[in-house]
């Protein structure tokens, strides 16, 4: 079958890979419908060290199962069925704490840029879909394997809640999605830090009452006039470098939270009084347990009453993915959706 | 009067200074009748750059309204009252947000280990207590200033509820205080970090179910072992160097809280991946804003059933100020009570 490889910086290929084969009694083969570019593909697209065999990219996917372990019992060959980004058994003591990305016996896929998949954990991993689903809806189904979930863990980790006042810093497409859920946990405020025109439109369809095209000590001075100078409850920040997080502790108010979705690009960074201390702030977020909000976020997606998948501005084929990647890096698209 | 002035590390002296009187019509002068050393005045005791005119010290105090500004209204001549260590409006919306260190017409003390003070804002800074009061309940009453509320903002920031593992690192005063309202808060676990048996007895009094004498890797693999291989739910940090920081991130669970109230004596550390982001932890904590919790804790102070104030292993007079600040440095000395 036919899958993407990375082999350095920029360098992306699509090549004849060997067909997944089951290989647990709990696995799950999937025959891919749609998969997708991320933005946190684009870190090793800059920055990743040459390799000679490469590497499999691609962490979400929807498509239709195609072979299942004897062990498998919640789906079946024929279903259409969305994954989480993650793998995990979804029963043991951390993920019924819904914190499935640290499940012991889980995993992260990468190898969903491609024609199939094996799926690891399958009954915990895999959600059946309506098999009559419209087309037009695959796209915001494909939100639930992570962008969705994890602009929606942004929010929920920043304990958004009707009245609130939000930052969210980046409008790439989990920024635009942590707007939209914030919208739909009650805030009242949603200022957006975006510089894309399109994005930012797309934003306040989604929901934000502000755009803030400034960076920096100019765009958190915008941020404290909108605000009153007080700042906002929360910041949601969807980017990961440290520049991001240091906007997020400007923009903040005394007892507000910064919840971190974007991954950080990071290892140390300012977190003593004058950082995080002195104004009782707060610092979460993480690896979004997305498994635990598919349940929760799929019926308002299936009825078409909220369209996360206007995220994707651009479909192409296997053969078009290195492309896409230029593309997305170039900022010529915002999230390209794989049709293999 | 006499008050306590600091020259430089190690060198306490007590000297004759004016008395205080009203600057403005929301003052109050109050006559203190404790006093007491807090663990955060032996940073500056050991790192401090000299200073020719010296630097007040003290904020925790209890005493007897003296007089008041023609605005005052809660407080009058002759109440016995205890302050928060921070004074604040109690009125503006980040105090009625429970953020009283961050009201913007607040400050924190500095002058109290002295015979009297001056107390701005007085109305909403100031509690009242009943004037037939016990001596035996003094220190008790004295921790609603600091320590005790501060070792509840570490559990109440935390998020501690019926059930939980806790770590607490530190044994001092705030440490201790921690593990004793975490065990009020109804953690199930609670595990001391400490090497001082009679402060770590203490804790054990308070409520802690294991003492971890052990540090660095040594004290961690104790954690694990006594909390199946997961970490707690919480770790509350009550000493505020780095070392203590990277423990708490090595002894929580997966989405577990780091809840700091020791004063953070770094500005860096590691917050990415790693660290914090990886496995969804939670990094909270700061000043504590005790005047949000004296009126909740005072009631099971007054009628005796919970005793902070056992904290207290030393009393002396003003003069003796300099000996308990050596004490409390040689580790000689819990916390040292100051009747003055």
């Amino acid at each position: 079958m036919r899958a993407t490889l990375m082999y350095g910086p920029g360098d992306i290929r699509v090549e004849d890979v060997a067909e997944p084969a089951l290989e647990q009694p709990t696995d799950a083969i999937v025959r891919i419908v749609r998969s997708c570019i991320c933005g946190s593909d684009l870190h090793p697209y800059r920055s990743m060290s040459a390799s000679v065999d490469g590497t499999r990219m691609g962490h979400e996917f929807l498509g239709v199962v195609e072979d299942t372990g004897r062990e498998v019992r919640g789906v079946r060959k024929g279903d259409l069925v969305v994954a989480s980004f993650a793998f995990q058994d979804n029963t043991c003591d951390l993920c019924r704490a819904n914190l499935q990305t640290s499940c012991p016996h889980g995993g992260f896929f990468s190898d969903a840029q491609a024609e199939a998949i094996r799926v690891p954990l399958a009954d915990g991993t895999l959600v059946g879909l309506p098999g009559d689903v419209d087309d037009a809806l695959l796209p915001s189904l494909l939100t639930l394997a992570d962008v969705y979930g994890t602009g929606h863990h942004a929010a929920v980790r920043a304990g958004v809640k009707p009245g609130d006042s939000v930052t969210v810093i980046g409008d790439g497409a989990v920024g635009l999605l942590a707007v939209l859920s914030a919208q739909r946990l009650g805030a009242e405020q949603i200022i957006l830090m975006g510089r894309h025109r399109d994005r930012t439109d797309l934003g306040r369809d989604f929901g934000a009452t502000d755009v803030v095209a400034e960076r920096g000590a100019e765009g958190i001075e915008r941020i404290r006039e909108l605000t009153g100078g007080h700042g906002t409850h929360a910041a949601l920040e969807a980017v990961g470098h440290l520049d991001a997080y240091e906007t997020a502790l400007a923009t903040v108010r005394p007892g507000g939270v910064i919840s971190r979705v974007g991954v950080p690009q990071y290892a140390q960074g300012p977190l003593g009084f004058g950082a995080l201390f002195g104004r009782n702030l707060t610092l979460t977020g993480g690896p979004a347990p997305v498994r635990a909000y598919i349940d929760e976020l799929l019926p308002a997606v299936l009825d078409g009453t909220v369209r996360p998948g206007r995220v994707f501005d651009r479909t192409i084929d296997l053969a078009g993915v290195p492309d896409g990647y230029r593309a997305m890096d170039d900022r010529e698209a915002l999230k390209v959706l794989i049709a293999p």
